[in-house]
């Protein structure tokens, strides 16, 4: 039976619930440790537990970076393995039962070692609401259309989801002053974006053909690129931004793997009248199922919010195949067309991926129409911008007729107070 | 006696010659690795030799970016018994001496394990010219004398000293195309940069205040950026240079440590009328030591000079102090205001180097004024643009009356044709 096949059920009894994020047909990779423990182990989720890999005899090295380099027919005769144990009826299951961890009793950590971190900006909704707040008279650039727009960003801040960070300090210049002056920003913004974890290498030298850009790709995560758009604004020209964008981005636990998101591709198209894409980005098969059907959340939970035990409200809901204007096959594709050498663990965020209606955007420097409109919270508070102790979790998950749900988990982050100056 | 004393001689005869790069005053560290020898040592260049650190009894692992970690005083204490060691008259030569392998018998590899990667713009005669070719009613932008302004780059493409790279390919536009294509660069250029290496690092959420921020510093190299300038000038905007900047970098092999370049401090100065730095990157001693005088050279040797056996042309001269804006203390202060988090082996470009003078460009794009006036080569030869074959040296070297001459080796690359295509 195909792992993907929407009948399988599990002797893990929690990953059989409908809502669950995990269930035996999604099988995602993460890293967890328990209590006291120093080291990183490699798990798969499974309901709300975890299934340690090491411990039930399938790998030998808690090696993440290891794990995700496997070539395709390894990876999915791993992936075969650990559904087959996990089915209902599975005469491993003494084994595998004796290596499952509930998820609330570890920690879960960066899901692999992260290594360079390009962040692209495949959201075009974003692109031209964002756009419209800097460059009022060209807020699509000419080159948006042709080049799927990347840039390289910070991975040693990139943390673990449920971690938080101290909002940042940096130069401003308020619009009417005469010279910047350092504050703590005043604008920081969240960014709802998935995140793509490069399994396979390739040679510096040694550009991948689109066809063969999916072979690199390991699997997909949440991704919450934090921003200070107050420090963006003055920073950023002419080479982009930077401190506006590196003290600290999160990432999700759990890397849902291309064979767990088969059942939700989709063709890719392009409005009537846009460009056909080059030939290094255009191919058949990207036609026909390059999109990916990932529902998206963002829920704001503020300190006072989680005081009172309520989870928070949901601000917006998107679609990554309704937000990308690329898909992940181009991004890769494009990435090594000039030779560039990606590695095991880099992490590609997709950008932004705001919906085409105003309230799916996925920042509030969209949602609050550049900090003009407030947006009025169930208790009573309104935001424009982040407070100190806003948490933003962001959550994914697939559906549709025919097919079981799989979820992505969540990414969360919290905003501390502005650190002591130096 | 001080480990700077000019005076100083080593019992190593190739390192007394006035015009070596590697006095027992300079003791830079590297890696390096024997024939058939898969894995790096940690050595110190003295000479024409390479003393290996661990041979010498003088550490205990090979792990060079646990080694840049070191305190201060720690590191100053290594260099203090290296110093020694390798002084005329030392009791420790027998022992040294059977640790020393002759650099043309080894491989020079990466000064260290490169974490992230980020490059500065200091380079104001740099940013000015370009600014004219890219933007000519704002050459230099608004923010330019209060930000040290940086972006991101790709660690996984930079190259050691003596690699080539592969010609990149990507999407260029003519200004009278109605649309791009994918062409091999027409316009590969070079540029001219010193890299700087952090040692210690820092928590995140925890800037370091500029009088620290030496204290991060573990030693400088040069750097060679290598830039495709059509890609460049298509893709840039909004988000900064990508492709066509990640596909190659280079940097030389040994890091001139600051306590060796202490002799070569100047004060650092602003030209009259221009703002006082924000609080943040100003101090005493920021101006009265911020500086370093360290003269750098860019020659151009093509294939028809290899084969000829000619070293190739200096095509540039330059210094560090007289083109960059911003000191080393500065982009520290900068780079973490905000609370980013650096770590050991975090690689800073400079930013491209242009003296004053038009001579003293540190790319062709400003020698050749965009591709408009070809270099004259001795050989007859002429270019505007980097040529298949082409190799760029970069030198570095510190001199004054009173110190001993302390050399930066060379920092070497070569243009092969493009790759094939996908």
């Amino acid at each position: 039976m195909d792992c993907n096949d929407p009948a399988l059920q599990s002797w893990v009894a929690s990953a059989n619930d409908p809502a669950c994020d995990f269930p035996v047909q999604n099988l995602p990779y993460g890293r967890f440790r328990r209590a006291g423990d120093p080291d990183w182990c490699i798990g798969v989720a499974i309901g709300e537990q975890v299934l340690d890999l090491r411990r039930a005899g399938l790998i030998d090295s808690s090696d993440m970076n290891r794990l995700i380099r496997l070539a395709p027919p390894a990876r999915q005769a791993l992936r075969e393995t650990i559904s087959q144990g996990l089915r209902e009826g599975s005469d491993q299951r003494a084994k595998f039962q004796a290596a499952l961890v509930p998820q609330a009793d570890v920690e879960l950590g960066l899901p692999c070692q992260i290594g360079d971190y390009t962040d692209f900006y495949v959201g075009i909704h974003h692109a031209l609401a964002v756009g419209k707040q800097f460059r009022p008279d060209a807020p699509l650039l000419p080159n948006y259309k042709w080049v799927p727009i990347g840039y390289h960003g910070r991975a040693s801040t990139i943390n673990a989801s449920g971690s938080s960070f101290h909002r940042p300090r940096g130069q401003t210049k308020a619009p009417d002053a005469a010279e910047p002056a350092v504050t703590a920003s005043a604008r920081l913004d969240f960014e709802l974006e998935l995140g793509i974890l490069i399994g396979r290498p390739n040679s510096q030298g040694a550009p991948i053909a689109i066809d063969d850009a999916e072979q690199h790709v390991f699997g997909i995560t949440l991704f919450n690129d934090w921003s200070a758009r107050d420090l963006q604004g003055w920073e950023y020209q002419p080479l982009g931004p930077f401190l506006s964008k590196n003290f600290a981005s999160t990432v999700s636990p759990w890397m849902v793997t291309l064979e767990a998101l088969e059942p939700f591709r989709k063709p890719w198209t392009r409005p009537e009248g846009d460009p056909r894409p080059l030939p290094y980005l255009d191919s058949q098969s990207n036609s026909e199922r390059g999109a990916i059907d990932i529902g998206l959340e963002v829920w704001l939970q503020t300190a006072r919010m989680a005081q009172a035990g309520h989870a928070g409200d949901c601000i917006s809901r998107s679609n990554f195949a309704d937000a990308a204007y690329w898909t992940v096959a181009q991004l890769v594709a494009h990435h090594t067309i000039n030779g560039c050498a990606l590695a095991s663990g880099d992490l590609f965020g997709s950008g932004t991926l705001s919906g085409p209606e105003p309230q799916q955007a996925g920042s509030l420097l969209e949602l609050s129409v550049g900090g003009k409109q407030s947006l009025q919270l169930s208790n009573g508070e309104t935001r424009t911008f982040l407070q100190d102790g806003d948490s933003i979790i962001l959550r994914g998950f697939c559906q549709r007729a025919g097919a079981r749900r799989i979820g992505f988990g969540e990414c969360r982050g919290t905003v501390l107070p502005a650190h002591p100056e130096a």
